[in-house]
């Protein structure tokens, strides 16, 4: 089994190939824009992987792989209309470089594309694809509604934040392992732990974004460190010393999140001695290493011979391998 | 077979025992509010009507009758906000009574259910019904995004503006019919002449919507007479007429469609002294004439007994005859 990155490679390849298009050039310059953004590519990877793994031909994973990533690369399309994000990967959002109408309508052909690219299955599997992809795509969105919901939350339970994190995007790196899984054709069994691997390890790598956000190693974090605290996210870390805290503290970081100060350094300090009082990175620590131990028992069940669990292992162990 | 309008209220019961879902009520209650504002239904009525035609179940039918409607409804959402248009139906549009990113996500939400609406079929009409209404949504993106196009262009061609009229309003109509007919499991070639029959009725009843939007009667037109000249929409009659015209009457024609004057009845009535002088009345109604006999053409080709075909004529005249 090659590693993921060789899967990501081989992933990119077939994307340049397919990008041609027959729509209107104003229509498909920015989705053919943001789909060669780059990116890391790990969903449709996964897709690869999974379908490797179960003895699929690799070959029969590819549609499957692009209609992930197209639904991905849709999904921060209209986000960052929502979001009114200026940039993406260091370049310009396809709003900003384009207009709002643009992006709207190149995310709506990009949603449909998606499900054009499971054509390529046979009537059975198509139906039971397609059936998945939709659920999935349904719950991105509720994750999306209620991440967007939570900003005029004043209080957001620690529950309903980790629901959020696993639709917004825990079920789209699992389903990428499912449908591996369903084209490879192996057990009902088998699919629904993979699947439940692919949702424990999301959620756990999403509360570790939170944590690398405030601890994180400046050199080694792909962003900037305290951005979640600057922006005034809700995040786990957040939610957490909410629900620990003295009413004091309470309502110094409530007060702290609702201020834009030009001196982002000192706020950012102040919320970590806050974090600190209350032993916040260790907690999010343990959550994620049960989270992880949650994973690796889905893992476990799978019938796969031991060398293949261990490459699953192994995949964990490097995702989630980030210096915290 | 009940009349179209029985197909429309059957519908609309239906539609109301559908409309209860399971997302966050902040995604969910725009969609609520978009699918009860009304509507006449055609499209979804056209579904049943269809299958009832050809001796389908109509009881088969709701399904997809129900993703046509969801799909129709959610252009509506995302075209509202491009076209920045305050109301739809005599209410506030979605991102008038929310906000532009609940419009956005709600319509991406109802692009998703549309899909959902055909899990009911089995496997082989389900990848057949979803490949013929990805083709169709994709179709009208299309259609959208030409529309914008034409609003930054000085002059469009009568061709590309038929085509255009083809992808955003005929495919929809055409798919309607002929997804009824693929659920009645009637012959490709009766599949096929269904579906050339709805594009070309489709595109004979825009252009008649073009064409009372200047001679209708106002008592009986839904709409404000003259509202396309007021709008500066480049309609089948403005650009029949700018091809037509002396280079003076050109030159006029586009000053007026590039001001917004208070008196609007003057700016109207000018246009109308320059389509008059042209002939564009009857001009359009010689082309819509000439859709409506192709239209008739795929008809009379269907292998249907000659009640039937003559419901449908019934049908597309009941359609088309507005007072001119």
């Amino acid at each position: 089994m090659k590693s993921i990155t060789k899967y990501a490679e081989s992933f990119n390849a077939y994307l340049t190939r397919k990008c041609n298009n027959q729509a209107p050039s104003s229509l498909f310059d920015p989705i053919d824009y943001i789909l060669n953004l780059g990116g890391k590519r790990i969903r449709p990877a996964l897709v690869l992987m999974t379908t490797d793994l179960f003895d699929g031909h690799v070959d029969h994973a590819y549609s499957a792989a692009m209609a992930i990533e197209v639904f991905h690369n849709f999904s921060l399309v209209h986000d960052d209309i929502m979001d009114d994000a200026p940039l993406r990967r260091q370049h310009p959002t396809v709003h900003e470089k384009w207009d709002i109408n643009t992006a709207i309508l190149s995310g709506d052909s990009m949603l449909i594309w998606a499900y054009q690219c499971l054509e390529d299955y046979d009537q059975h599997s198509f139906y039971t694809l397609v059936q998945l992809f939709s659920k999935t795509a349904q719950e991105v969105c509720s994750g999306q509604q209620m991440d967007m919901d939570f900003e005029n939350l004043e209080e957001v339970s620690i529950e309903k934040y980790l629901e959020m994190i696993r639709l917004k995007t825990a079920v789209l790196v699992a389903c990428a392992f499912k449908m591996g899984s369903i084209i490879a054709g192996t057990s009902l069994e088998n699919q629904d732990h993979i699947y439940s691997f692919g949702i424990n390890l999301g959620i756990a790598f999403q509360i570790q974004d939170d944590l690398l956000d405030v601890y994180g190693n400046p050199k080694t974090f792909g962003k900037q460190v305290g951005g979640d605290i600057i922006e005034n996210k809700k995040t786990f870390l957040y939610l957490k010393a909410l629900e620990l805290s003295s009413e004091d503290d309470r309502n110094q970081l409530k007060h702290l999140f609702s201020i834009n100060p030009k001196n982002t350094q000192a706020k950012i300090e102040t919320v970590k001695q806050i974090y600190d009082q209350y032993e916040i990175k260790s907690i999010s620590s343990e959550r994620i290493e049960r989270y992880k131990q949650k994973a690796l028992l889905s893992l476990n069940q799978l019938n796969l011979p031991d060398d293949k669990k261990q490459k699953l292992k192994n995949f964990a162990q490097e995702l989630m391998h980030r210096e915290a």
